[in-house]
């Protein structure tokens, strides 16, 4: 086990009706609050009124900014530096899922900072302040509500990037299940597969000793694994929804990755596919995970072994380890396709025709390697996105 | 699941060497420090020298504040505070184990309060400040490195009451798993069975719904029961020691408790047989939890089937839900007893002379009921402290 650090002081607010708590919580960090979100369903659920009513009877003055968009981009942050300068915002409230959180959490490290925001993503400055940021969460999946990090693309030349400071997690997070009722079924799944893919990220590590992590890993995906298709099948059943809600923030809060090298190539390979076609993150993830199980899992046979037998329930065959490890990562293909997901390339209705493209630009040309469980270079990305077509 | 909030705040530095940077995580929250330790192994070890090294090479003003004891008790809380507003110190920092940590939480809230610090205890004031505590963790066992409440034991009727509040949370804690190859194997095992307990009184809930938190249980469960025989038989095996004191940090810092009415009923059992009798606390609950188990579980056979099944690996019995229930009890006390502790009053030497006397007392004289899996007045306890003779 490696030494490690651990903290999360995000406050997390969890249950029916928590939302309407949103004006006690952010009146401890100002008075002037940004309110940032994406519109539609937002606004036509009657959510909105009830974040701005709860908000002014606790006597903020709000500051609306909506646009939040899938993928979030630089430019509607660095607007959205410049009105919260303009008005002297003191808090910055998302309400939405991951898009808006990232960019709500762009904009806070963006406000104090003198240069441009894109240096902290192009890795030439470390934020060290933050406008405090508050949730409201409505689609569980990024786990960004109690995280320190947040993705955002650069329109000039379409780049997509993530970077993590602690002074970026939220002060508190509100999460009711109820708001996740409407959610339809596919958005659902591909919030599912996200966080499956969260953990999965932290639990194909090589590093030894880490049993504890291994079994909190564990039972946190075979919790997912029971209550996903409940969620999907009864969209207002609330222990379901609950489950999965919690599922997806203690997927990406840290605590499952204590002590362990984390892998993280799958979300790089992921990343390059929803950049060139219109496919949701999750649905790309339930794609390239499987793929890369099955390019990498010869580097530790034991692991593969442990996740096909404790997560999936494969009877070991203990003569020849593939065989439980194929069972193992054919059954995670077979769960991401009993909730509505595509695990290949084809089933996504996606022709298979920029794949070097794909491999060259993951890899910025072969310059870097990506993951640690087994580090890939462009040839080992490409033949990844291979297995990928199915 | 019910609505809960959750909020850990404390930085937890986890790893080999890592109390050397005791002197700059306490630096941050002033000058001057009292330092609170038992004595004995922590001073023969040189472990006070290090910390005192560190101290001082981050420029701290050392007050030194020995004695601490198992089952802390009310007039060294007492002392503590009056030394500790004579000094104007800014941190207290406990070295040590439970008792240390717990009489530091207990100074920590009664330097800023004007009346008697029992107060809190006794159910009569609510603590809303306190001078802000660290922990360099010598025992994995009692989770109080990173939880928010204390223990401390009035001799005036010897009264061993807890006190929870969210003020009363280390700043940071630094454990150290190299720091534990020294404790004795029956203090090791008495540590196992108090975070195994932890888990248990949160896991055994009438609550519904609460399936992701019950895998995260069974998890650690599972981990516990891997990692402790070999903590045991190798001392100095990093790995099993390290996964170990987590284990015992997560077993109590809420996380695994979210969403669901917690029971307790064993814990407050306990505590009588460890104020009679010289028994240890872990001991003591090797000995009621099976006990507990054994009267309570016609409540809800479906969670202790559960518990058999996936903590134990029990083969269910579908037909007969007693038997797999039964097997998953025995498992339990096989595995205490595989560890060195008592699973019987016999086993442990105790007369079974006071049991009347233990059960009137824990009951308050059957004026409360204890626990909320199933409430447990006078004459359940006693029944339970009858099944403990074994």
């Amino acid at each position: 086990m490696l030494n490690f650090t651990f903290s999360n002081t995000t406050k997390m607010i969890f249950g029916k009706g928590v939302e309407t708590q949103v004006g006690k919580e952010a009146a401890a960090w100002g008075k002037k609050v940004l309110l940032h979100y994406g519109g539609g369903h937002i606004v036509q659920s009657g959510l909105k009124d009830r974040v701005v009513e709860s908000l002014e009877q606790a006597g903020l003055e709000i500051v609306e900014f909506g646009g939040a968009q899938p993928n979030p981009r630089l430019s509607l942050v660095q607007e959205g530096i410049a009105l919260a300068r303009k008005e002297q915002i003191d808090l910055i409230l998302a309400v939405g899922g991951g898009s808006a959180i990232d960019s709500a959490k762009a904009i806070a490290i963006g406000v104090p900072y003198d240069g441009d925001v894109w240096d902290f993503y192009a890795g030439k400055a470390k934020a060290e302040e933050s406008v405090p940021v508050g949730v409201v969460l409505t689609i569980p999946a990024a786990g960004s509500e109690s995280s320190s990090s947040s993705v955002v693309t650069n329109e000039d030349g379409w780049q997509k990037v993530g970077y993590g400071a602690l002074v970026m997690r939220p002060k508190f997070a509100l999460l009711n299940p109820e708001l996740t009722y409407t959610l339809p079924a596919y958005q659902t799944a591909c919030g599912v597969a996200d966080m499956m893919a969260h953990i999965m990220e932290r639990y194909f590590t090589r590093e030894a000793d880490v049993g504890f992590g291994d079994h909190l890993c564990e039972g946190a995906m075979r919790s997912i694994l029971q209550e996903a298709p409940k969620a999907i099948s009864e969209p207002e059943n609330y222990g379901a929804r609950a489950n999965i809600m919690w599922a997806g923030t203690i997927a990406h809060n840290d605590i499952l990755g204590v002590g362990r090298s984390e892998d993280w190539a799958s979300h790089n390979i992921e990343h390059e596919l929803s950049a060139l076609y219109d496919i949701a993150h999750g649905a790309g993830l339930a794609i390239v995970f499987p793929a890369w199980m099955k390019y990498v899992y010869k580097q530790d046979l034991d692991r593969f072994v442990q996740f096909a037998v404790r997560v999936f329930g494969v009877e070991q065959d203990f003569h020849n380890p593939e065989h439980t490890i194929l069972e193992g990562i054919r059954r995670l293909e077979d769960f991401f396709r009993r909730i509505g997901l595509p695990t290949t390339l084809a089933e996504a209705g996606i022709a298979a025709d920029r794949l070097a493209e794909m491999a060259a630009k993951a890899t910025h040309g072969d310059t870097i390697t990506l993951g640690n469980f087994m580090p890939l270079g462009q040839r080992d990305v490409l033949a990844i996105y291979e297995l990928c077509q199915g």
